[in-house]
């Protein structure tokens, strides 16, 4: 069972609300031993934190991480690690005018038939405040990989299309991503990218985003058949982010219009090594990884909260209007790179651990 | 933990290889009372099996299903029901050339790498004969879900895209999807696809498909966030599907392409009844369903399994060529649409029991 | 998978180290919109809180909870519940003289082979202060069964043996047992057991225990065969827990002394009501619940925290002596009973849940 | 989630019902590569089946279990094992006259509120037939940990109390439980069982007993904290199986009679190994295994069919007599020594590969 907890041998539960006190997550089944401090996790959550640049929300969060419990000395202890973020910047005052309507685009409809509660402050539990959560639990899954993998093991996430916008993948570079405020891997589509969402914001609007997440140094054989396939839980994984619409592994939703010559790849024997010719699987065959790189893209829609008037109805089912002002990402797909990166990280090392344990 | 076994209320376990005795499911967790038999089992395996066209895998296989347990007096118990279909028209000696060599696209190289044993008898678990089990699952959950929902309920799905061949989503027609050899829903697409797919056979080359899910009469409220969405679930679902590589819920990838008034779904209160005025959502606000149809699509890659000689390894590691012969389906996608269905269905049948349970 | 998470539809995630900074717990899967504060919880957190009477430890804590979220409002929103109790008492320093022995009966040695890591500081994560967490959880438990059930619903234990003294169950009284600090429900039994424990404690020793938990008002139809049923979880539950060595349903052990005529409890209708004329089943019968009084009872092994000198070895596998100072309990049975109450409530919970969106 | 499916990396699933055509078991996540035939499983399935004596049930059935999947050229392939046993003795006739009575003592009567069916043929899946699957599920787990332990490796069971009479567990032999018809380790005691068992069937009545198992070769560090613990896991395990009442581990109930001196076993190194100097713990510390013997003992209740005249109530709540005739075991746990021993090994096994995953 999952609901607010994610993974079977490497499992996070996430727990908090935009506006409450403060948000958290408990990490079970992190190995003993390994070196962990509030530092490393930080890194991760200040590249999701909001407020660092004019194209994401300006709600101010240092979202600075306390570990509460699991770490003895400076080392995992292999007992669970609770994570605590306290909310600086809650404006549930923004709120108050659209207290009783359903923001189109956002679950607050769906939410309050499921629970029969409106819980209107930032949207609660539904806000993606949730996924600072998530980050910071991806963050102990990189350190425990880099660990047990070692140094050729790196996931990277990077904006390969920013609404109308794609850039050039060949043009990828890891380095760049972390310059740029939309993590986009190109540096030559920065400029434009940079007109056209200020044009997007300028308009009340907003827009979506492709993301790409790239996982190196993966060892074959991870992946559970049947149904703990490794595609098949990153595909569950990266849906569950908030605003995911599609999630493809390798060539994706195109290899519907590809030959079977050109999308099963080659394999080659080159000097001793293994070696694909292409990768239209994304490292994955049958579900189980094959050594190459693990490459996963998610679409993610726009976002909801904009200050275009929409219609809508009220809690009482009445017909009215709403256009939603406050602090918004006008793109909330740039944010969701650390958040893929993270939800890779968890699944790969939950099937790393799985696979060790039965057939090691 | 899944592995074997998918769901969580509502859950089904497969086993059984391509050239074994046989092949089966057992469903637990199926409510007690409802009326079952083989009978309605057995519509959904025979729109799945193989031999049916010629645009399908010739190999002859009656896929009689029996049931073991779980059904006493025509009606479930509330105790397991195990199915059993024994495989008839195994050719393992179709195998016996290749038996040595991995084959491109298959996961022959990573079961190896994974488990140090090649069962090349037809794929042996890796194969999609295992889908059987699946539809079979799928049936129970479908008759389950009109028992519980009614007749409004219904799972739907039709091919929209065959390699590099659309059709008009505008023509869609349940009726059309059940007379064409390819679960087309667009009556004018057939032609052109016939002889497209013949072509593409001929060529000894294969082509992808993108299948359409449509579920109605799902009621609001299912769905489980942060972990259990139900489109997170859903993705999991149909990723886990044999040669599936991506998948979209609603708009889906292209929900990137739109702006925030395009994509977010306006709502309407129309003489008492909450209407929605699109649904780029596909049914689903923050993984919850929102009472709108639930819209699903997913892309197979095209078949592995081709005539055209490809470049490979053998198990020594030794590189070599490889033709694949035998009796393959030239768009493994076709015979897809049933498993998605039974997919969804299994899905949507657990959420339903889970939010039963929960906030009844 | 459960490690440091309990429970199938109502589950908990406890974390926290005795000596940590705090311990905590959340609560996932509880239904909306029922009333729910911290006063509740304090409630059954004061009965298992140390210091309270010269036969429990001197360790002086206020165990006072904080609710961190899904609470809105003043009722349950659906979403975890995030739970923190600070550690104020924590004397690490009683610990140093023995931090690299073995304390016998503890898990020092067991922790240190599976972790490779020795928390000294009150044993750490092993330590029984996990127990005010499940105790936080189970009166959530209890809140909502209140609430789902009605007034007739009630979960009570009570100690009916302390070391070599039973008392008689003949008198059992449920007031009686809030009002001595034994939880003992035989008032006639109270003086002695004063005496004897006083004796145990002055001669340097501990001495154990049997907690009896009685469950009222629970319908017919909880639990779930084969593999979770009613009893078995609850075994698994009182297990669970620190110092646990013994759990039985109903006549328990007992049973296998007794005949088939003694031990099968006749049904009777009485004036339309079923009635059984005895209750060897505990109230569960093929691991579900019957509508009779759900009976479990368990032992605690005495305290392994004693001055009396013992042998052991320490962390380099030198034989040498340890006698373990500081503030423990002389019977650490007797605070189990409000952490024996917690985990049935639990159960209870999770398989009312689990009943309802099943069956219906 | 379980219900019909126990483990979680080593896990089984059963069905069938006690009158149905076949009863079954599919294993899942069973390591790949462990030599593995019908043979060895049909050793423990020899044990446990009805008929081998005077003091069991007279049904006649061979039990031949048959593998359908999972094994290839002789050796497990890290797929599904699937298993199948036909029923052959099925007699329903002599369930029709109390077809719709509830038998006191059975299931019946909790069943029929559950689910609102009364399979009444030999009591349906409420069964202890079903246990024939346990059994064959456990001789897997045995094989496979005899494969990764080592002949070291043993789990074995005995009848320590048969009703009234004890035996002497000084004179526990290993070979004499293989020997005589109540897998009684004493040689000394068999005499008076035989005929006090027959003397207990010549009244009409029947008796319990207690099961003591015992696991040796068990490396340290299995069992994960907190919830699932080794001793937790164990007592679920064996509460779930049919009539068991109670579970020990180590001292289990008595250690609530012993001091904390006598209790807690102190640790020694005697030549450069770790030694006890007693068991009470049963191997199990904090939950994890501390390389000592693993043992654990459990009552079974008299079985419920009686020749006796006992009250209870018809389907239509009107009060009547019951007398059971058939063919029924006057005390069902002797046959429950096999059934022990799976679940004991399933469970080791399991942590055995968690910890292997986790910790390794």
């Amino acid at each position: 069972m999952s609901f607010n907890t994610f993974g079977k041998l490497f499992r996070f539960t996430t727990w908090g609300e935009s506006h409450g006190p403060a948000i958290g997550c408990i990490v079970d089944g992190c190995p003993p031993g390994i070196y962990l401090s509030e530092k490393e996790i930080q890194v991760d959550l200040d590249r999701r934190k909001p407020g660092k640049s004019k194209f994401t929300s300006q709600r101010k969060e240092a979202d600075k991480v306390e570990i509460l419990s699991g770490v003895f000395h400076g080392k995992t202890t292999g007992t669970p690690i609770s994570m605590i973020i306290y909310n600086k910047d809650a404006k549930s005052r923004d709120y108050e005018t659209i207290k009783n309507k359903f923001r189109p685009g956002h679950a607050d409809y769906t939410y309050f038939l499921k629970y029969g509660i409106r819980d209107y402050r930032g949207g609660g539990r539904q806000s993606a405040r949730e996924t600072a959560s998530r980050v910071a639990a991806g963050a102990i899954a990189k350190t425990v990989l880099k660990k047990l993998i070692g140094k050729k093991f790196k996931v990277i996430g990077g904006v390969i299309q920013l609404g109308l916008l794609g850039c050039n993948k060949n043009n990828w570079n890891d380095k760049e991503i972390q310059k740029n405020p939309f993590f986009c891997p190109d540096k030559k589509a920065i400029k434009l990218w940079e007109k056209y969402l200020l044009a997007v914001r300028k308009a009340g609007s907003s827009c979506g985003a492709v993301i790409e997440l790239r996982a190196s140094g993966i060892p074959a054989g991870l992946g559970s058949p049947i149904y703990s396939k490794l595609d098949s839980d990153l595909a569950g994984a990266l849906m569950s982010i908030n605003a995911v619409k599609g999630v493809n592994i390798g060539a994706g939703m195109n290899a519907a219009f590809l030959g079977g010559e050109e999308n099963s790849d080659e394999i080659r024997n080159v000097k001793g090594k293994t070696k694909f010719k292409s990768n239209n699987a994304g490292g994955i065959l049958g579900g189980i990884s094959s050594g190459q790189q693990i490459v996963a893209s998610f679409a993610v829609k726009p976002t909801s909260s904009i200050l275009n008037m929409r219609e809508t109805i009220n809690k009482k089912g009445k017909n009215t209007k709403i256009s939603v002002r406050g602090r918004h990402d006008p793109c909330v797909g740039i944010r969701a790179v650390p958040i893929g990166e993270a939800m890779m990280s968890c699944v790969l090392l939950d099937h790393y651990l799985l696979n060790r344990g039965q057939c090691g």
